[in-house]
């Protein structure tokens, strides 16, 4: 578990234009903190084979290059489905790092029971990282006070957001991401990276929210997975004569090859 | 319509690794085509929004590459469906071409009526291009007179393909990809550049044909165009447990920035 990964030039100097500043002064109060989308694909843009089949995608340079990416922000984020799907370890294993990102889950029905097995909660435990603020749209007093207490005793928490008022048509909460990047934000958390998977990906690159991502990684490995896997793909967008139109375009493009795979950078904040 | 395009290195050197030889013997009559897949798609892995939406991916480094490429090799081939849906020209306007690539169109049903206002068939009237070979699977006496007199009129015809025996529970002919090499060959094309759309290039990417591609060239651009376009992404395939595996991983690879874009140069054919 405490094996140790080192991330070196010329990958770190190709990286930095992309990342939050490590120099400068308190970020103000009120300011959003950097969003860095970072995730890893197949050629046919998939996250992975099915829901819970891990999928080795990419290289070892592109995991150490994560875990030197996890260095540099205060919070790593996730969806619930993740977590439950994969039991990640969401710390940070480079070689030298001085402090742990904070795991964020996305859980708005509260689907995860922390557990002391959760490989997430060991691992803080072993002090090699923290344990998760979880975000809910289940109210305060309806938090099973068991759950509540195992996160609690490992340093994490449940923390309220308030859903979308205009429910989806099944029914579901959902949040806004300007709210997410409040609360992130209240809690101290002037940074964060957005991991996954694909329904929280989507909703990030979708036109009313890809404004507030300030820089995007995305790794592609030279693989077609075939279809039926977890897919990055926003949501269909339209002119106003029902015309369909590209959801999204990054700026400030550069390509590095990383092994196999290439490594792309690029930014929705012009 | 006449406007010329240059490739110039260093692209031409980067992609040269991967096209077919320009010295050498002739090639032997039993040897199948050397077939290069290419095409663009965005970072979702589609080639168009919708069916018949023309849709700007690439920039213009990348649509002289591909004049380029179609001026190394014998033939080009397209499904019906883009043929029909883009009315495209099919011919190399690279500056210096001393021969025009064959257009091979792909259309087991006889959809296409060839009429002289199709752009490919203005070309080849016009010296610019050549007319298209049809593979068709419809019997030689079934093929309308007049289409195959307006085809044969432009130095174009139907060539009659053998479909593949167990017809999908659509109803459809199909054909295999070694039926269609094959006749390629026997027509003389010892090179053919596959270029779309959707359906022509899943079912070349499928684990039973791959092994026939010498060389994929695809230009990716730093765009997302959403759910509901034309998908590049072979059928899903799954080992002997019914557990999903990935359909197939390229080799040799190389990943070159042209512009916005990134170009993958690889093969299957190791
Ligand atoms: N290759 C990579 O880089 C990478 C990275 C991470 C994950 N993955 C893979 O991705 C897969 C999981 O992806 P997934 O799409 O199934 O799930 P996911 O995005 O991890 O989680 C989806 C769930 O999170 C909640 N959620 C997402 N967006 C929300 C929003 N805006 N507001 C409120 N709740 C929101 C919803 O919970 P409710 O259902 O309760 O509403 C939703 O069902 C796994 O197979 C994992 O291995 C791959
Ligand atoms: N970005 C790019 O590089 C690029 C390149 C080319 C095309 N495109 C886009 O792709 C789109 C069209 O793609 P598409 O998937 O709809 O169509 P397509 O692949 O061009 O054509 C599909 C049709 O071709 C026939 N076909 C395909 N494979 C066959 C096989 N193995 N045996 C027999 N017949 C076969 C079938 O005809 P039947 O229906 O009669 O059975 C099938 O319906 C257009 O929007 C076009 O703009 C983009």
């Amino acid at each position: 578990m405490s094996e140790q990964l080192t991330f070196a030039t010329p990958g770190k100097d190709a990286i930095e234009p992309y990342l939050p500043s490590t120099t400068g002064g308190p970020t103000p109060a009120d300011q959003k903190p950097f969003v860095t989308l970072t995730f890893a694909t197949s050629l046919d843009s998939s996250l992975s084979l099915a829901p819970g089949v891990r999928t080795r995608l990419s290289g070892p340079e592109s995991k150490a290059m994560t875990h030197y990416l996890r260095s540099r922000h205060d919070a790593i984020l996730v969806g619930v489905s993740t977590l439950l799907a994969d039991d990640p370890g969401l710390n940070c294993r480079i070689e030298g790092a001085t402090s742990q990102p904070r795991p964020i889950v996305v859980d708005p029905h509260l689907r995860w029971t922390p557990s002391d097995s959760d490989k997430v909660l060991q691992l803080s435990r072993a002090a090699q990282g923290l344990a998760p603020f979880v975000l809910t749209g289940v109210a305060p007093a309806d938090v099973p006070r068991e759950s509540a207490a195992v996160l609690e005793a490992h340093g994490g928490r449940f923390i309220h957001v308030d859903p979308v008022p205009s429910v989806s048509s099944d029914g579901r909460m959902r949040f806004s991401w300007p709210s997410i990047l409040e609360v992130l934000r209240a809690n101290g958390l002037t940074s964060v990276m957005v991991e996954g998977g694909g329904r929280i990906i989507n909703t990030l690159l979708h036109p009313d929210a890809q404004d507030l991502i300030d820089s995007v990684i995305v790794t592609i490995a030279p693989t077609w997975l075939g279809q039926g896997g977890v897919v990055v793909s926003p949501e269909r967008v339209q002119d106003e004569e029902g015309i369909p139109v590209p959801a999204g375009r990054l700026s400030r493009v550069k390509w590095h090859s990383f092994g196999e795979d290439v490594v792309l950078c690029g930014t929705f904040n012009r």
